[in-house]
């Protein structure tokens, strides 16, 4: 086995020419092979295999800096860099990550896990070197998908300006996750059937009859020319344009030839844009035809491409179902999401709604404001986004949204802890940072029909923004029997107890059945209420509740800073409570990767250590 | 007077062509001398003087929709539509805002501040209005600094592809706030120059030789035919690469011009852009000369185009020679801002260390993570921002500094209560948002020195991020008596008492001390304490002071919720103190425009609201 030989940084480069093709089909075998157990990000690897190869030939890690946007395409860099062996423990507790980590690895530059940063960080490490007086190279590999995040462009003006020696592979697989959306897709396909030769020739005689239009009369066919004109195209002007030396489109799948690119890169001065091509899924043909099914999988039947287990609905489900109704019920309703039709659960909405459904690109900042104006006309839009990935809207959510108090809705599924992903995807900031901001409203269900029942209140809700947090996986399907009318901050009783209240947001509330259960073994009678607002809090029913119960369990999947537990513990100081308040919530520090059974059970949020933990507050 | 015929909407539409210049020239006369008296943003207002006029005449307000990017520019567009008498009353609490805002007027479509987010709140005008069948117009005025934003390229990378109607004027004027900068200015400049027909017969021969290198061998020369070809361009190929009709440049001042250029932009299909230039500060030498001076300015001496009062020196001032004693004793510091390098004070360092100074352009997210891999690269640097623009870089701060705990520091400038800015511009956020962040050190200064001490300290704690914030303004030159070393999460006693401590964080110990003597007169006595770091707090004191107080005062300038006074109120009650908390905060709403001191005492953190507060619960 080729593979067998790849033990540390570099050994790539012992490969002769001829061995480097049937090493990649090596590599896409044991990526398969490893993914359908372990599950992961399937479709972006594949695409990768070949283009990495061709950085470790040319680069030399860890002295040279190879920093990998998102990150999830970095299996085949772990392979190179003496990881093999990790691979079963791949995105499980204590396992490598699935994405790159500085702390797994010295050839892992920079951590990453959300889009468009690399950028950035490159220029960061160039300047760095510039000033230090190193002769390390750096490259950044940005998926087309990223390249719609603002940041990115953002980086790319600060780097053209500063001029340092810094190379920018543009991963060009047209795609992002769901398929890729806006100009710069468009702009991208142009540099890719290369027409500026051909159209050279017929575009210079309709333009050459014009001039440009400075301080002068508006010449009405100036624009017609311009039609014409805009076939004479360069390859990659737009990025010429932005100041980079744009090289390609080259084969993302030809080893040699982006081995000579990437040489030739290196060899120029200032900041150079590579466009390579590849095949997102490249080698696995589920994963050709649905790159968005395999972008992160689960274990999967490797033979027949199928998933393994056909769960329950997930809320994702739900939200999907409601969406459809609501879109049907409400012709003021607009899905948005930011390059997450699939993953958000509004494919239906786009198929069925194409009109009122708006893909804006791996671009939250943009989506937040589109739709603040949106609602400002009268629409009703819903942004449907994963928790960790809305941290990048912050300031438009609280400057357009909540300042103007406009009456969108944030659909933020993945909220609390996501599991194998690691830290840079578990949700558990939201009730912090939203719950800060004025105007907002947070709800989050206890289980499937109440995430229904939710989605319809908060388009009656027209005072302000609501946001509805639910979990990733399946969707609690029990408590149908307690479905009861939403009204506005206001709590649910579920269960009557002693002098202990369980008083739990969203998918705590199944946790906290649990441990209501747990503690009657122990001869401790809890209630479970079911807070439905996270923010604002039902300080009606806490001030009745201080009265009646010792110790009161705020619980949530959030962390304890600024969270829904602090604003219970608050309240209730303030009320003068005498009783306890036991906040229960995810710990001040990043949660890593692994199941999320057991993140749970480290956070000491699972219903063993909630109810261990109020067994010893209560004697 | 011309004005004087100026007193609703349309009226504009009444004038000659003739009228208009000795319209324009009333108007900006008006504005020197109101400026002048109130303070404001000169330059950019007396910048767009024509194209508000030009774009009145062409459009119906409040039908059409008009918005200002960032907002800053919208005087006369103020003048035109009813609110010359308000003038007086300019940003003075109470009085129309320095900024849209539709509370004020339906002509106003959507209250900004904050820049880059007018393309995408057209956008979503746009869309409303074609799915609800209306004809009304739509136009976003947005800056070239403003275009450094991502969000802004994220917008139009959205609009080209929804293909409403809907055009966005470039008001390009060379600058940001500070000198523009990056390649998007570069463009912008060759577009201006416009030797696209020049170039276009020189490039062509060059050109004519090379094919794209799709798949076959790289040609070392097409990169230099390239350099050639590059000349070989239509004005406003960067726009149109990126789906945007492109029309102009057209000289921003000629009203005629203008007016004929809109209506011909809203004649087209698909978004337009409209290539305005204009001159800041224009028709006041002083301003024309120095327009960052005059962006925002206090009140000043419109004969000698000077400012009224020179005060004391302020915070900024401080961090401005600390940082170039920095700059000179460790080559590792560096220096950025995101197009503030006057306002932060960086301007000096720039002076002297420009290889260490990057303005990376209205561009915070990137700012950060560039910061983020400088730190990783062994560099030390210090991010300076104003509180309000900070929170555009929320996720990078979370997700590229703290999680992997790099020591980058953040200078926070405009921290707290900033007065006549209003909602947008009040840094009242920042300790709940970063108190939220694991890994992240907050300290605040209580006097000028403390400043210089805590930056000085901050570049000597290498385990992780730091933030620094300070308020606008004069620093207190108080205390210097009471200048101590820093030492990690520990508070500095000031001032003993009996059974009340005030334990303020930053511009709060200033206040404390007012609190304190006017409480004496009520024969309280009570103890002041400099917090010195808002997160992590000094529990180690607290744990002591709850044995000794029985009334603790947490005192800050930012919202109650999830900031400093909550995050002591929750240590004390899970410790089991006994005795009250009285949080002293903003309240968790959104503070209007005004002067400073009002707005302190109508939020009641002013050292009489505080007095009162503390002999209410002493009772």
């Amino acid at each position: 086995m080729y593979i067998e030989r790849l033990n540390a940084a570099g050994d790539i480069k012992q490969f002769e020419g001829d061995e480097l093709m049937p090493l990649a089909a090596e590599i896409r075998e044991f990526l398969i092979d490893h993914i359908s157990r372990t599950g992961g990000h399937l479709a972006s690897n594949l695409g990768v295999v070949e283009l990495t190869i061709a950085l470790h030939r040319v680069l030399e890690l860890p002295k040279d800096k190879l920093i990998w946007d998102v990150g999830h395409q970095c299996y085949t860099h772990k392979l190179l860099t003496g990881r093999r062996d990790a691979f079963d423990g791949l995105r499980s507790y204590g396992g490598i990550s699935g994405f790159p980590k500085s702390a797994e690895s010295d050839c892992d530059a920079f951590d990453t896990g959300h889009s468009s940063t690399s950028i950035s960080a490159g220029l960061g490490f160039a300047m760095a070197r510039d000033l230090k007086g190193g002769h390390e190279r750096i490259v950044s590999v940005i998926g087309d998908g990223s390249m719609t995040g603002g940041m990115a462009f953002e980086a790319i003006n600060n780097a053209a300006a500063l001029k340092h020696n810094y190379v920018i592979v543009l991963n060009d697989n047209n795609m992002s996750i769901s398929e890729n959306v806006g100009t710069l897709s468009a702009a991208l396909s142009r540099m890719r059937t290369s027409g500026w030769y051909k159209g050279l020739k017929e575009g210079v005689h309709q333009s050459l009859e014009k001039i440009p239009v400075y301080g002068g009369k508006i010449d009405a066919t100036i624009h017609r020319a311009k039609g014409g004109i805009k076939q004479l195209m360069i390859p990659g002007m737009l990025f010429e344009e932005l100041g980079l030396m744009y090289l390609g489109p080259v084969d993302g799948h030809n080893i040699p030839l982006m081995e000579r690119t990437l040489r030739e890169a290196f060899s120029y001065n200032g900041p150079v844009l590579v466009h390579v091509q590849t095949k997102k899924g490249r080698g696995f043909l589920p994963a050709e035809r649905h790159p968005s099914r395999f972008h992160g999988t689960e274990p999967f039947d490797k033979e027949r491409g199928l998933p393994l287990k056909h769960g329950k609905a997930t809320y994702t489900d739900i939200f999907s179902t409601v969406m459809l109704k609501l879109g049907e019920r409400d012709e003021r309703v607009i899905a948005i999401t930011a390059a997450m039709m699939d993953g958000t659960g509004l494919k239906r909405f786009h198929n069925k709604f194409p009109e009122r459904f708006v893909d804006v690109g791996l671009a939250e900042e943009h989506a937040v404001t589109f739709a603040a104006a949106l609602a400002k006309s009268g629409m009703r839009p819903v942004v449907a986004v994963y928790s960790s990935f809305l941290q990048r809207a912050y300031d438009q959510i609280l400057h357009d949204v909540c300042m103007q108090s406009l009456p969108v809705i944030f659909a933020i599924d993945r909220a609390g802890i996501t599991g194998a992903d690691g830290e840079t995807h578990q949700g558990v900031f939201d009730l912090s940072y939203l719950g800060t901001m004025p105007n907002m409203t947070i709800l989050s269900p206890m289980n499937k029909w109440e995430l229904s029942d939710m989605l319809k209140y908060a388009l009656t809700y027209n005072k302000g923004p609501v946001a509805i947090r639910y979990p990733k996986g399946e969707a609690f399907d029990g408590l149908q029997e307690k479905r009861r009318r939403i009204a506005y901050a206001r709590a649910l009783e579920l269960e009557g107890g002693g002098d202990v209240l369980l008083f739990a947001v969203g998918s705590m509330v199944k946790t906290a059945l649990e441990v209501k259960a747990r503690l009657k073994r122990s001869g401790i009678d809890a209630a479970v209420v079911n807070a439905r607002f996270a923010k604002p809090i039902d300080t009606r029913y806490l001030a009745r509740a201080a009265d009646k119960y010792r110790i009161i369990v705020p619980m949530e999947e959030n962390v304890i800073s600024g969270g829904f537990g602090e604003r219970v513990q608050s309240f209730l100081t303030e009320s003068g409570y005498e009783g306890k308040v036991l906040i229960t919530a995810v710990p001040n520090r990043f949660v890593p990767h692994g199941a999320v059974e057991t993140l749970k059970r480290k956070c000491k949020i699972d219903a063993a250590s909630i109810a261990r933990c109020i067994k010893k507050a209560y004697s």
